[in-house]
Formats: C-alpha cells, structure tokens, sequence
C-alpha cells in the first residue's frame, strides 16, 4: 500500500516558516483527536468507521443490491453534504460518461428549485425502472423535501404499493419529518448520526448508501478510511501530510494569498473538488476569515482561466490533485501522413502527455509566483479515494482550529432560508 | 423587445462613485467604439454579424442541417474559446438533460489531455452515426489536433471516402495544419476572422456551426447579437446597462473586491458562467491586475459555498443572472396527508419558489455585506443569449480598457505550452 503523498517544492514555503508555525498546527490537532475542542460533540467522524453497527452496514449493502438488480436508474435527492460526496466518488471511480456506459444510471435532484430542471428530469426516467434514495438529516431541507414529494407521486403512481420499497431513505435516527413519514409508509432508513455534519457525511450511509447502489466496493472504501485514520492521526509534524497541508495553507494564507484553487487534470475527478469546497469553504469561511476555495480542471481552463493564474492579480495558491497511475489510457497513433506534425510524440500515452502538461504549468505558474502544492495519489479506486476524503476532512479541522474558527457549524447557511421562508409564508420557520 | 436590465440597489455604489469613475468609462468606451485603443485590429467582434458573408452563413446552416440529418450525435472538438461559448449557448437554450432529450446528442473532445476521458468517449459514440466539427485557429493546439488524429482514423475506419462529408472545420482562412488538411482531405471549411480572439468568437463561425448543429436558430442569435450592437453603443452613461456594469465592478475592485462571482438559479445556465470566466478573466488578468472570476449555482451551492458567502472574507461581489420567464415550469402538487407540511405553497410553482429564495438570498448576502449586482433577462433563447453575450463582450472590452491592460490578448497561455512542448521534445515549437 502506498501512501498520499505532498509536495512543498513549488510553495516557496521556508523551513522556518514551517517551523513558526508548527505549534499551532500541533495545538490544533491535538484539540481535534483528544476531542477537547469546540463542537468535539461533532466529529464523530473521525472514528465512525470503527463503530458503524455492522446490522446497519449489511443492510446498506442488501439495499444497493436491489437496488442495482431492479433499477436502471437511481435518482439520489439530497443537497450539500446530502450529494457533494457520493456524487465525487461515483464519478471518479465510475469515470467518465458512466450514466452512458454502466448500469444503473445515477440521476441527482433536489438539489435545486428550478422547474425546468425537475421537469426534464422526470420526462427522462419516467419510463425507466427507478428507485429513489432521499438524503436530508432534518426530512425539512426545502429543495429535497419539494423534489421528493414530486417522485412519491411519481412512484405511487408508477408502481402503486411496491413503490415502498423502491424508496430508501437516509435521515435522522428518531426525529423529524422524513423519519416520521417513513414509518408510516414502510421505507427502509438509514441513520444520519448526530455527531457528524453534512460535509463530513460521505463515510456514512449518508455516501456510502448511493455509492453502493452505483456498484462501489464500499469495504474497500471503509479500509481507505481506516488507513487515513491511522496514518494521520500520527503526531510527527514533519512526515504527516495532512498536519503538512494544513500548515502550508495557512502560511499562504498570512502572506495574503486569499484564493486556494484546487486543480485537477481528470474530468471524472472534477466533482471531489466541489466535494473540497464545500468542506473547506463552510468550515472555515466564517467571522470575516477562510480562504476562497475555487477549483479549475487542467488542461481544459489553461486555456480561460490560465491567463489569470500565470499573470493576473498575485492573490492564489494552487493544489494539484496529481493521480499516478489513471483508470484507462490511449496511445497517440502513427500516422504516415503526418499532417499535423505530431508523430514526434506517436507510440506516447495521453496520460504521459498529460503528466508533461501537469509539470510544464506547474513550473511555468511558480515562474508567475504562484505557490502550488502537489497532492499525489497513487490511483483513483475506492480505497484511496476515501483515504483522500479523510486526509481533507482531518486536516480542514486542524485548519479551522488553527485560524480559531469553529470548524464543524454552518451558521451563515440559515440567513437565506429565513429570509426564503418568510417570503414564502410559512409561519413555522420564521 | 424587452431590455436586459441592470439592477445596482444591492450593490453599496453611491452616485459620487458612478460619477467619478464615468469619465474612465466614456474614455474607454470611446476607445473600443472608435477602433483606437491597444490591439484595436482585435476588435471585429464589434460589427462581425453586419459583415458575415451571406455565402458562409448559408453554408454554416446547409452543415448543420446534413449534420442534423445524419447523425445521433456530433462531437465538437476544441478547447476555450473554440468550445465555450457553443457549450453554454446548447445548454442554456435546449435545457437540461438535453443529450438525453434531444437529438442530436453533443459530444465535447479535444479539450483536455485524459486518455481514460477520450476511451470512454469513443467507447460510447462508435456505434453510432456519428459527425465532427473541429475547431482551432492554428491547427496546432495540442488537445485538439491531438483528438481529431484519434478522431480521423476512427471515422475513416468507419465510414471510409464517405467520412469527409461527416467531418466538418474551423480555422484560419488561408494558413496552418487543419486547413492544409481539409484541402487535401477535402473537408468543409468555415473561417475563425483574423480580428476576432477566441473568447469573442461564439458570434462567428466558432459558435454558429455547432449551435446551427445543435438545432439552435442562429437567426434569432444574430438578431441578438445586432440589438446588443446597437443598444450598448450608446454613449450614455446613466442609461447604457453595459457601460454601468463596467464602472459597477471597477468600484467594486478598488473598494478591494478581489472576486466576482456570477450565480444563477437554472442549471441550465451553468456554462454561461464558464464562458464569462474565460471573457474575463483572460482579458483583465495580466500585469498583476484583474478580479478573479468565479461562479456558483444556487439554490444548489448555497447549501456548499453560501457559508462563505454569508459569512467569510469581504472579497467578494455577486453578479446574479436572473432569468424572469423560464422555460418550463411544476406545480407543488396538493398532498392530503402533508406529512412534509408543504402544503402551505402547494399551488405554488417551482419558479416562483426559486424566484424567492433568489430575493431572500440576495437580501441575506446584502445584509453580510457582499454587494450584489443583478442581471436581468427577460427569458433566456437565442436572442437574449446572444444579446447578453454581447453586452458582457462589450462591457469586458470597456472594462479592460478602464484598467489599462490589453484586453485583446493572452500572453500568459504561452507559458505553460513552451514547457510541455520542450518536456514533449518538440523541436519545432521551442
């Protein structure tokens, strides 16, 4: 097993700069695995792949199997941390185009409140066979409380009294209206646990239930988060790299780089980074303080957002997703024509070619003075996708607690809804 | 007809600042309409749909037709500019899930290096009727030429002496690798203009080719193009939406907002973001300068990034692109037993929800101090898109004008290439 490698060598980050900071970098962790910090009530994540019942995992794996056996589609509803991470994970272990090559298709929605989406939506796998896995710890989250009552009568109506078990349900334990309302229809739930939050959901069946449908080996991403768990959980600052990552962005940080962007150079990985944004930007973005996390696919947005990193205003770091060894690949054919005058690279790989693109931008942007980062993953499966996912998930508390944030709250999340929901009328919510 | 309209209310602008920054404007506004500024030879974007010539805009559209009428799908090669616009103009007006709804499908190659991202792609299209438009001005971008070898030889293979009548290009009028190939392999040829950039070439045939394809009425997009011409034009500052929107985000950056972040509400509208991000930040990010442009999808990413938003660094603005009619449209079904308590909108259209939850996020974002500025389109088709194109087209080249950078060029997209050319051990290119 290899590791998850970071590479500093392009952040133009010194020694002592590391050394500076290394006491609050260790503090932070410290408060985080000793629970002592604040809202330590929320990070039951850190060891609940060790305490999931194993009655409520078999169940999770017999659920995904009826699901794949009886479906040619599944349409997860769930907003935020309810899809950000069993979305990255589908597609990148899946890879690219997976809804047109493999079976079942992964449909997402209430996710939103447009019409017009939900609307086409339901014209495409309307004459499908369906099933449906709702996601909201609360049952109240407007846009997934809307979409599903719209798929309850699309599948009452579509499969009368089995439609119950087509629906499976992913909530809070005891409380709430999804909970309530799957006892009296005979859904199947799964438990949301209390000490953990959205964005740090994904290693529950909050993830794990959708990516099990969808045809993921969810043992071996249990094992990848174990393996992250006991690797960075070590205390030597100097051979962890999550303690590593969550030093290098904060020194960035203090010299006034305000943008972190995460790059990655495969399109089936481009939704980890919306995953990444999400947990980084709601966990720290709080009391005037967090750096923006934007994210950019390469080679792709070299040629729209290349210009602005190679010469624009001097306020980002980049952190490269840099995967060794790639799913599938291609090579360059021979052609004896040679009309476009590419034979010099004939018999290379794309993924070669990709890999001298990845150093050519990396040293051309620290010529422009922008710091980067290099995470290196040995390969994209499930293993150490979740190793990823822990690595990111461990080290954004260590960040947050090192910029003196509480890391595990959204509170800026209701402002909108409240607003939303007086608008709208209901007396309940305001 | 009905204007796009430009709402500063949330935006925290005084009149002393709109008057102040004016006469920077009318300058620079002075400068692009006159043909004076830097890289003035770059600006035939300005009046391209007056001087189409009648004989290529004819064969633009008997293309697309046989293209069409050929193929279940088509694949449009090319990277930034040679892509983006088409992308967001297909999307934003065949709605979403629109490769599942419609024919012809549109395929996206050419665009980044991954060889797992073009073998599952041919994978998916090799059985079926296939048709390709390629486009690079030079011939010789790399992630395009290198997919149409790959591209060529499997429609070769397939369809033999038939398969260039499938294969369609765009580029330079007289010189480079795709045109001397077209002439030999006798491929139809449509011409990039030598005075348009790529990110201002969705008027020309760059985009018109793949939306005709697309089943988009280019008709009514050059009539956009036309009404946006002659609106923005106006010299007067207090009424000309275009002129405001350049002075509203330079005072927005001087107050030091570094970010602008362009949200929408539809789904559909996602890639508009995508092109205004290539527009901008290409043409203002040199010299140290420019606002990093971002984008996010609400309802969708106030549930990830609304946090930040709400609650993080004061850097940022929104620029909100609101659409008042949609497409298409769902009522909040009645449900008896209301076991969600939704019934209090019951009636209600999905719409007019996302309508409020726009107005109450906006007021929320006001009140977290994050000025806001709102674009408003009456409805989104081929004429308002094409016209809300040109007004972000013109109000960028006022804009990069006001900031004293070449808006016209990209000098820092080079960098990158010359190293992955020299590590790639291309003799010709270093």
């Amino acid at each position: 097993m290899e590791k998850i490698t970071l590479n500093l060598h392009g952040s133009f980050i010194e020694e002592n700069e590391l050394k500076r900071i290394k006491p609050e970098i260790m503090a932070a962790q410290k408060s985080l695995l000793n629970r002592k910090g604040v809202s330590s009530e929320m990070t039951g994540w850190l060891d609940y792949m060790y305490r999931i019942e194993k009655k409520e995992y078999e169940e999770i794996k017999t659920a995904a199997k009826y699901i794949k056996e009886n479906s040619e589609a599944f349409i997860l509803l769930g907003i935020g941390g309810s899809y950000l991470g069993a979305k990255a994970a589908i597609e990148a272990v899946r890879g690219d185009f997976h809804n047109e090559l493999l079976s079942p298709q992964v449909y997402y929605a209430g996710l939103n409140l447009s019409g017009a989406y939900l609307k086409k939506l339901i014209r495409l796998v309307k004459e499908k066979e369906i099933s449906i896995i709702v996601i909201s710890k609360s049952g109240t989250t407007l846009e997934t409380a809307l979409s599903f009552r719209i798929f309850r009568e699309l599948m009452e109506e579509k499969y009368g009294e089995e439609s119950k078990n087509r629906i499976f349900v992913v909530t809070d334990k005891n409380k709430g209206a999804l909970k309530s309302m799957s006892e009296l229809k005979g859904y199947k739930t799964f438990v949301v646990p209390d000490d953990i939050g959205g964005r740090y959901s994904v290693i529950t069946p909050v993830g794990l239930l959708p990516m099990a449908a969808a045809g993921l080996d969810i043992d071996k991403f249990m094992e990848g988060l174990k393996s992250g768990a006991e690797e960075y959980s070590d205390r030597n600052f100097e051979s962890n790299a999550c303690l590593l990552y969550a030093a290098a962005r904060n020194i960035l940080n203090r010299r006034n780089k305000e943008i972190e962007i995460f790059v990655n150079y495969e399109p089936s990985c481009t939704s980890i980074a919306e995953w990444w944004k999400q947990l980084y930007g709601e966990s720290e973005g709080k009391e005037g303080k967090g750096i923006f996390p934007a994210s950019l696919n390469f080679t792709t947005d070299l040629h729209s957002m290349g210009q602005f990193v190679q010469e624009g205003r001097k306020i980002l770091f980049e952190t490269t997703l840099s995967i060794e060894n790639s799913q599938d690949d291609m090579e360059v054919p021979f052609d004896s024509n040679d009309f476009d005058r590419l034979n010099y690279i004939s018999g290379k790989t794309f993924n070669y070619i990709n890999s001298k693109a990845f150093e050519g931008t990396f040293m051309a942007h620290k010529d422009g003075n922008v710091p980067g980062i290099i995470i290196t993953v040995p390969k994209m499966d499930e293993f150490y996708l979740a190793k990823l996912f822990y690595f990111f998930m461990m080290s954004c508390g260590i960040s947050g607690y090192t910029i003196k944030v509480d890391p595990f709250t959204q509170p800026g999340v209701e402002a909108y809804k409240k607003n939303m929901f007086r608008l709208l009328g209901n007396k309940e919510k305001i």
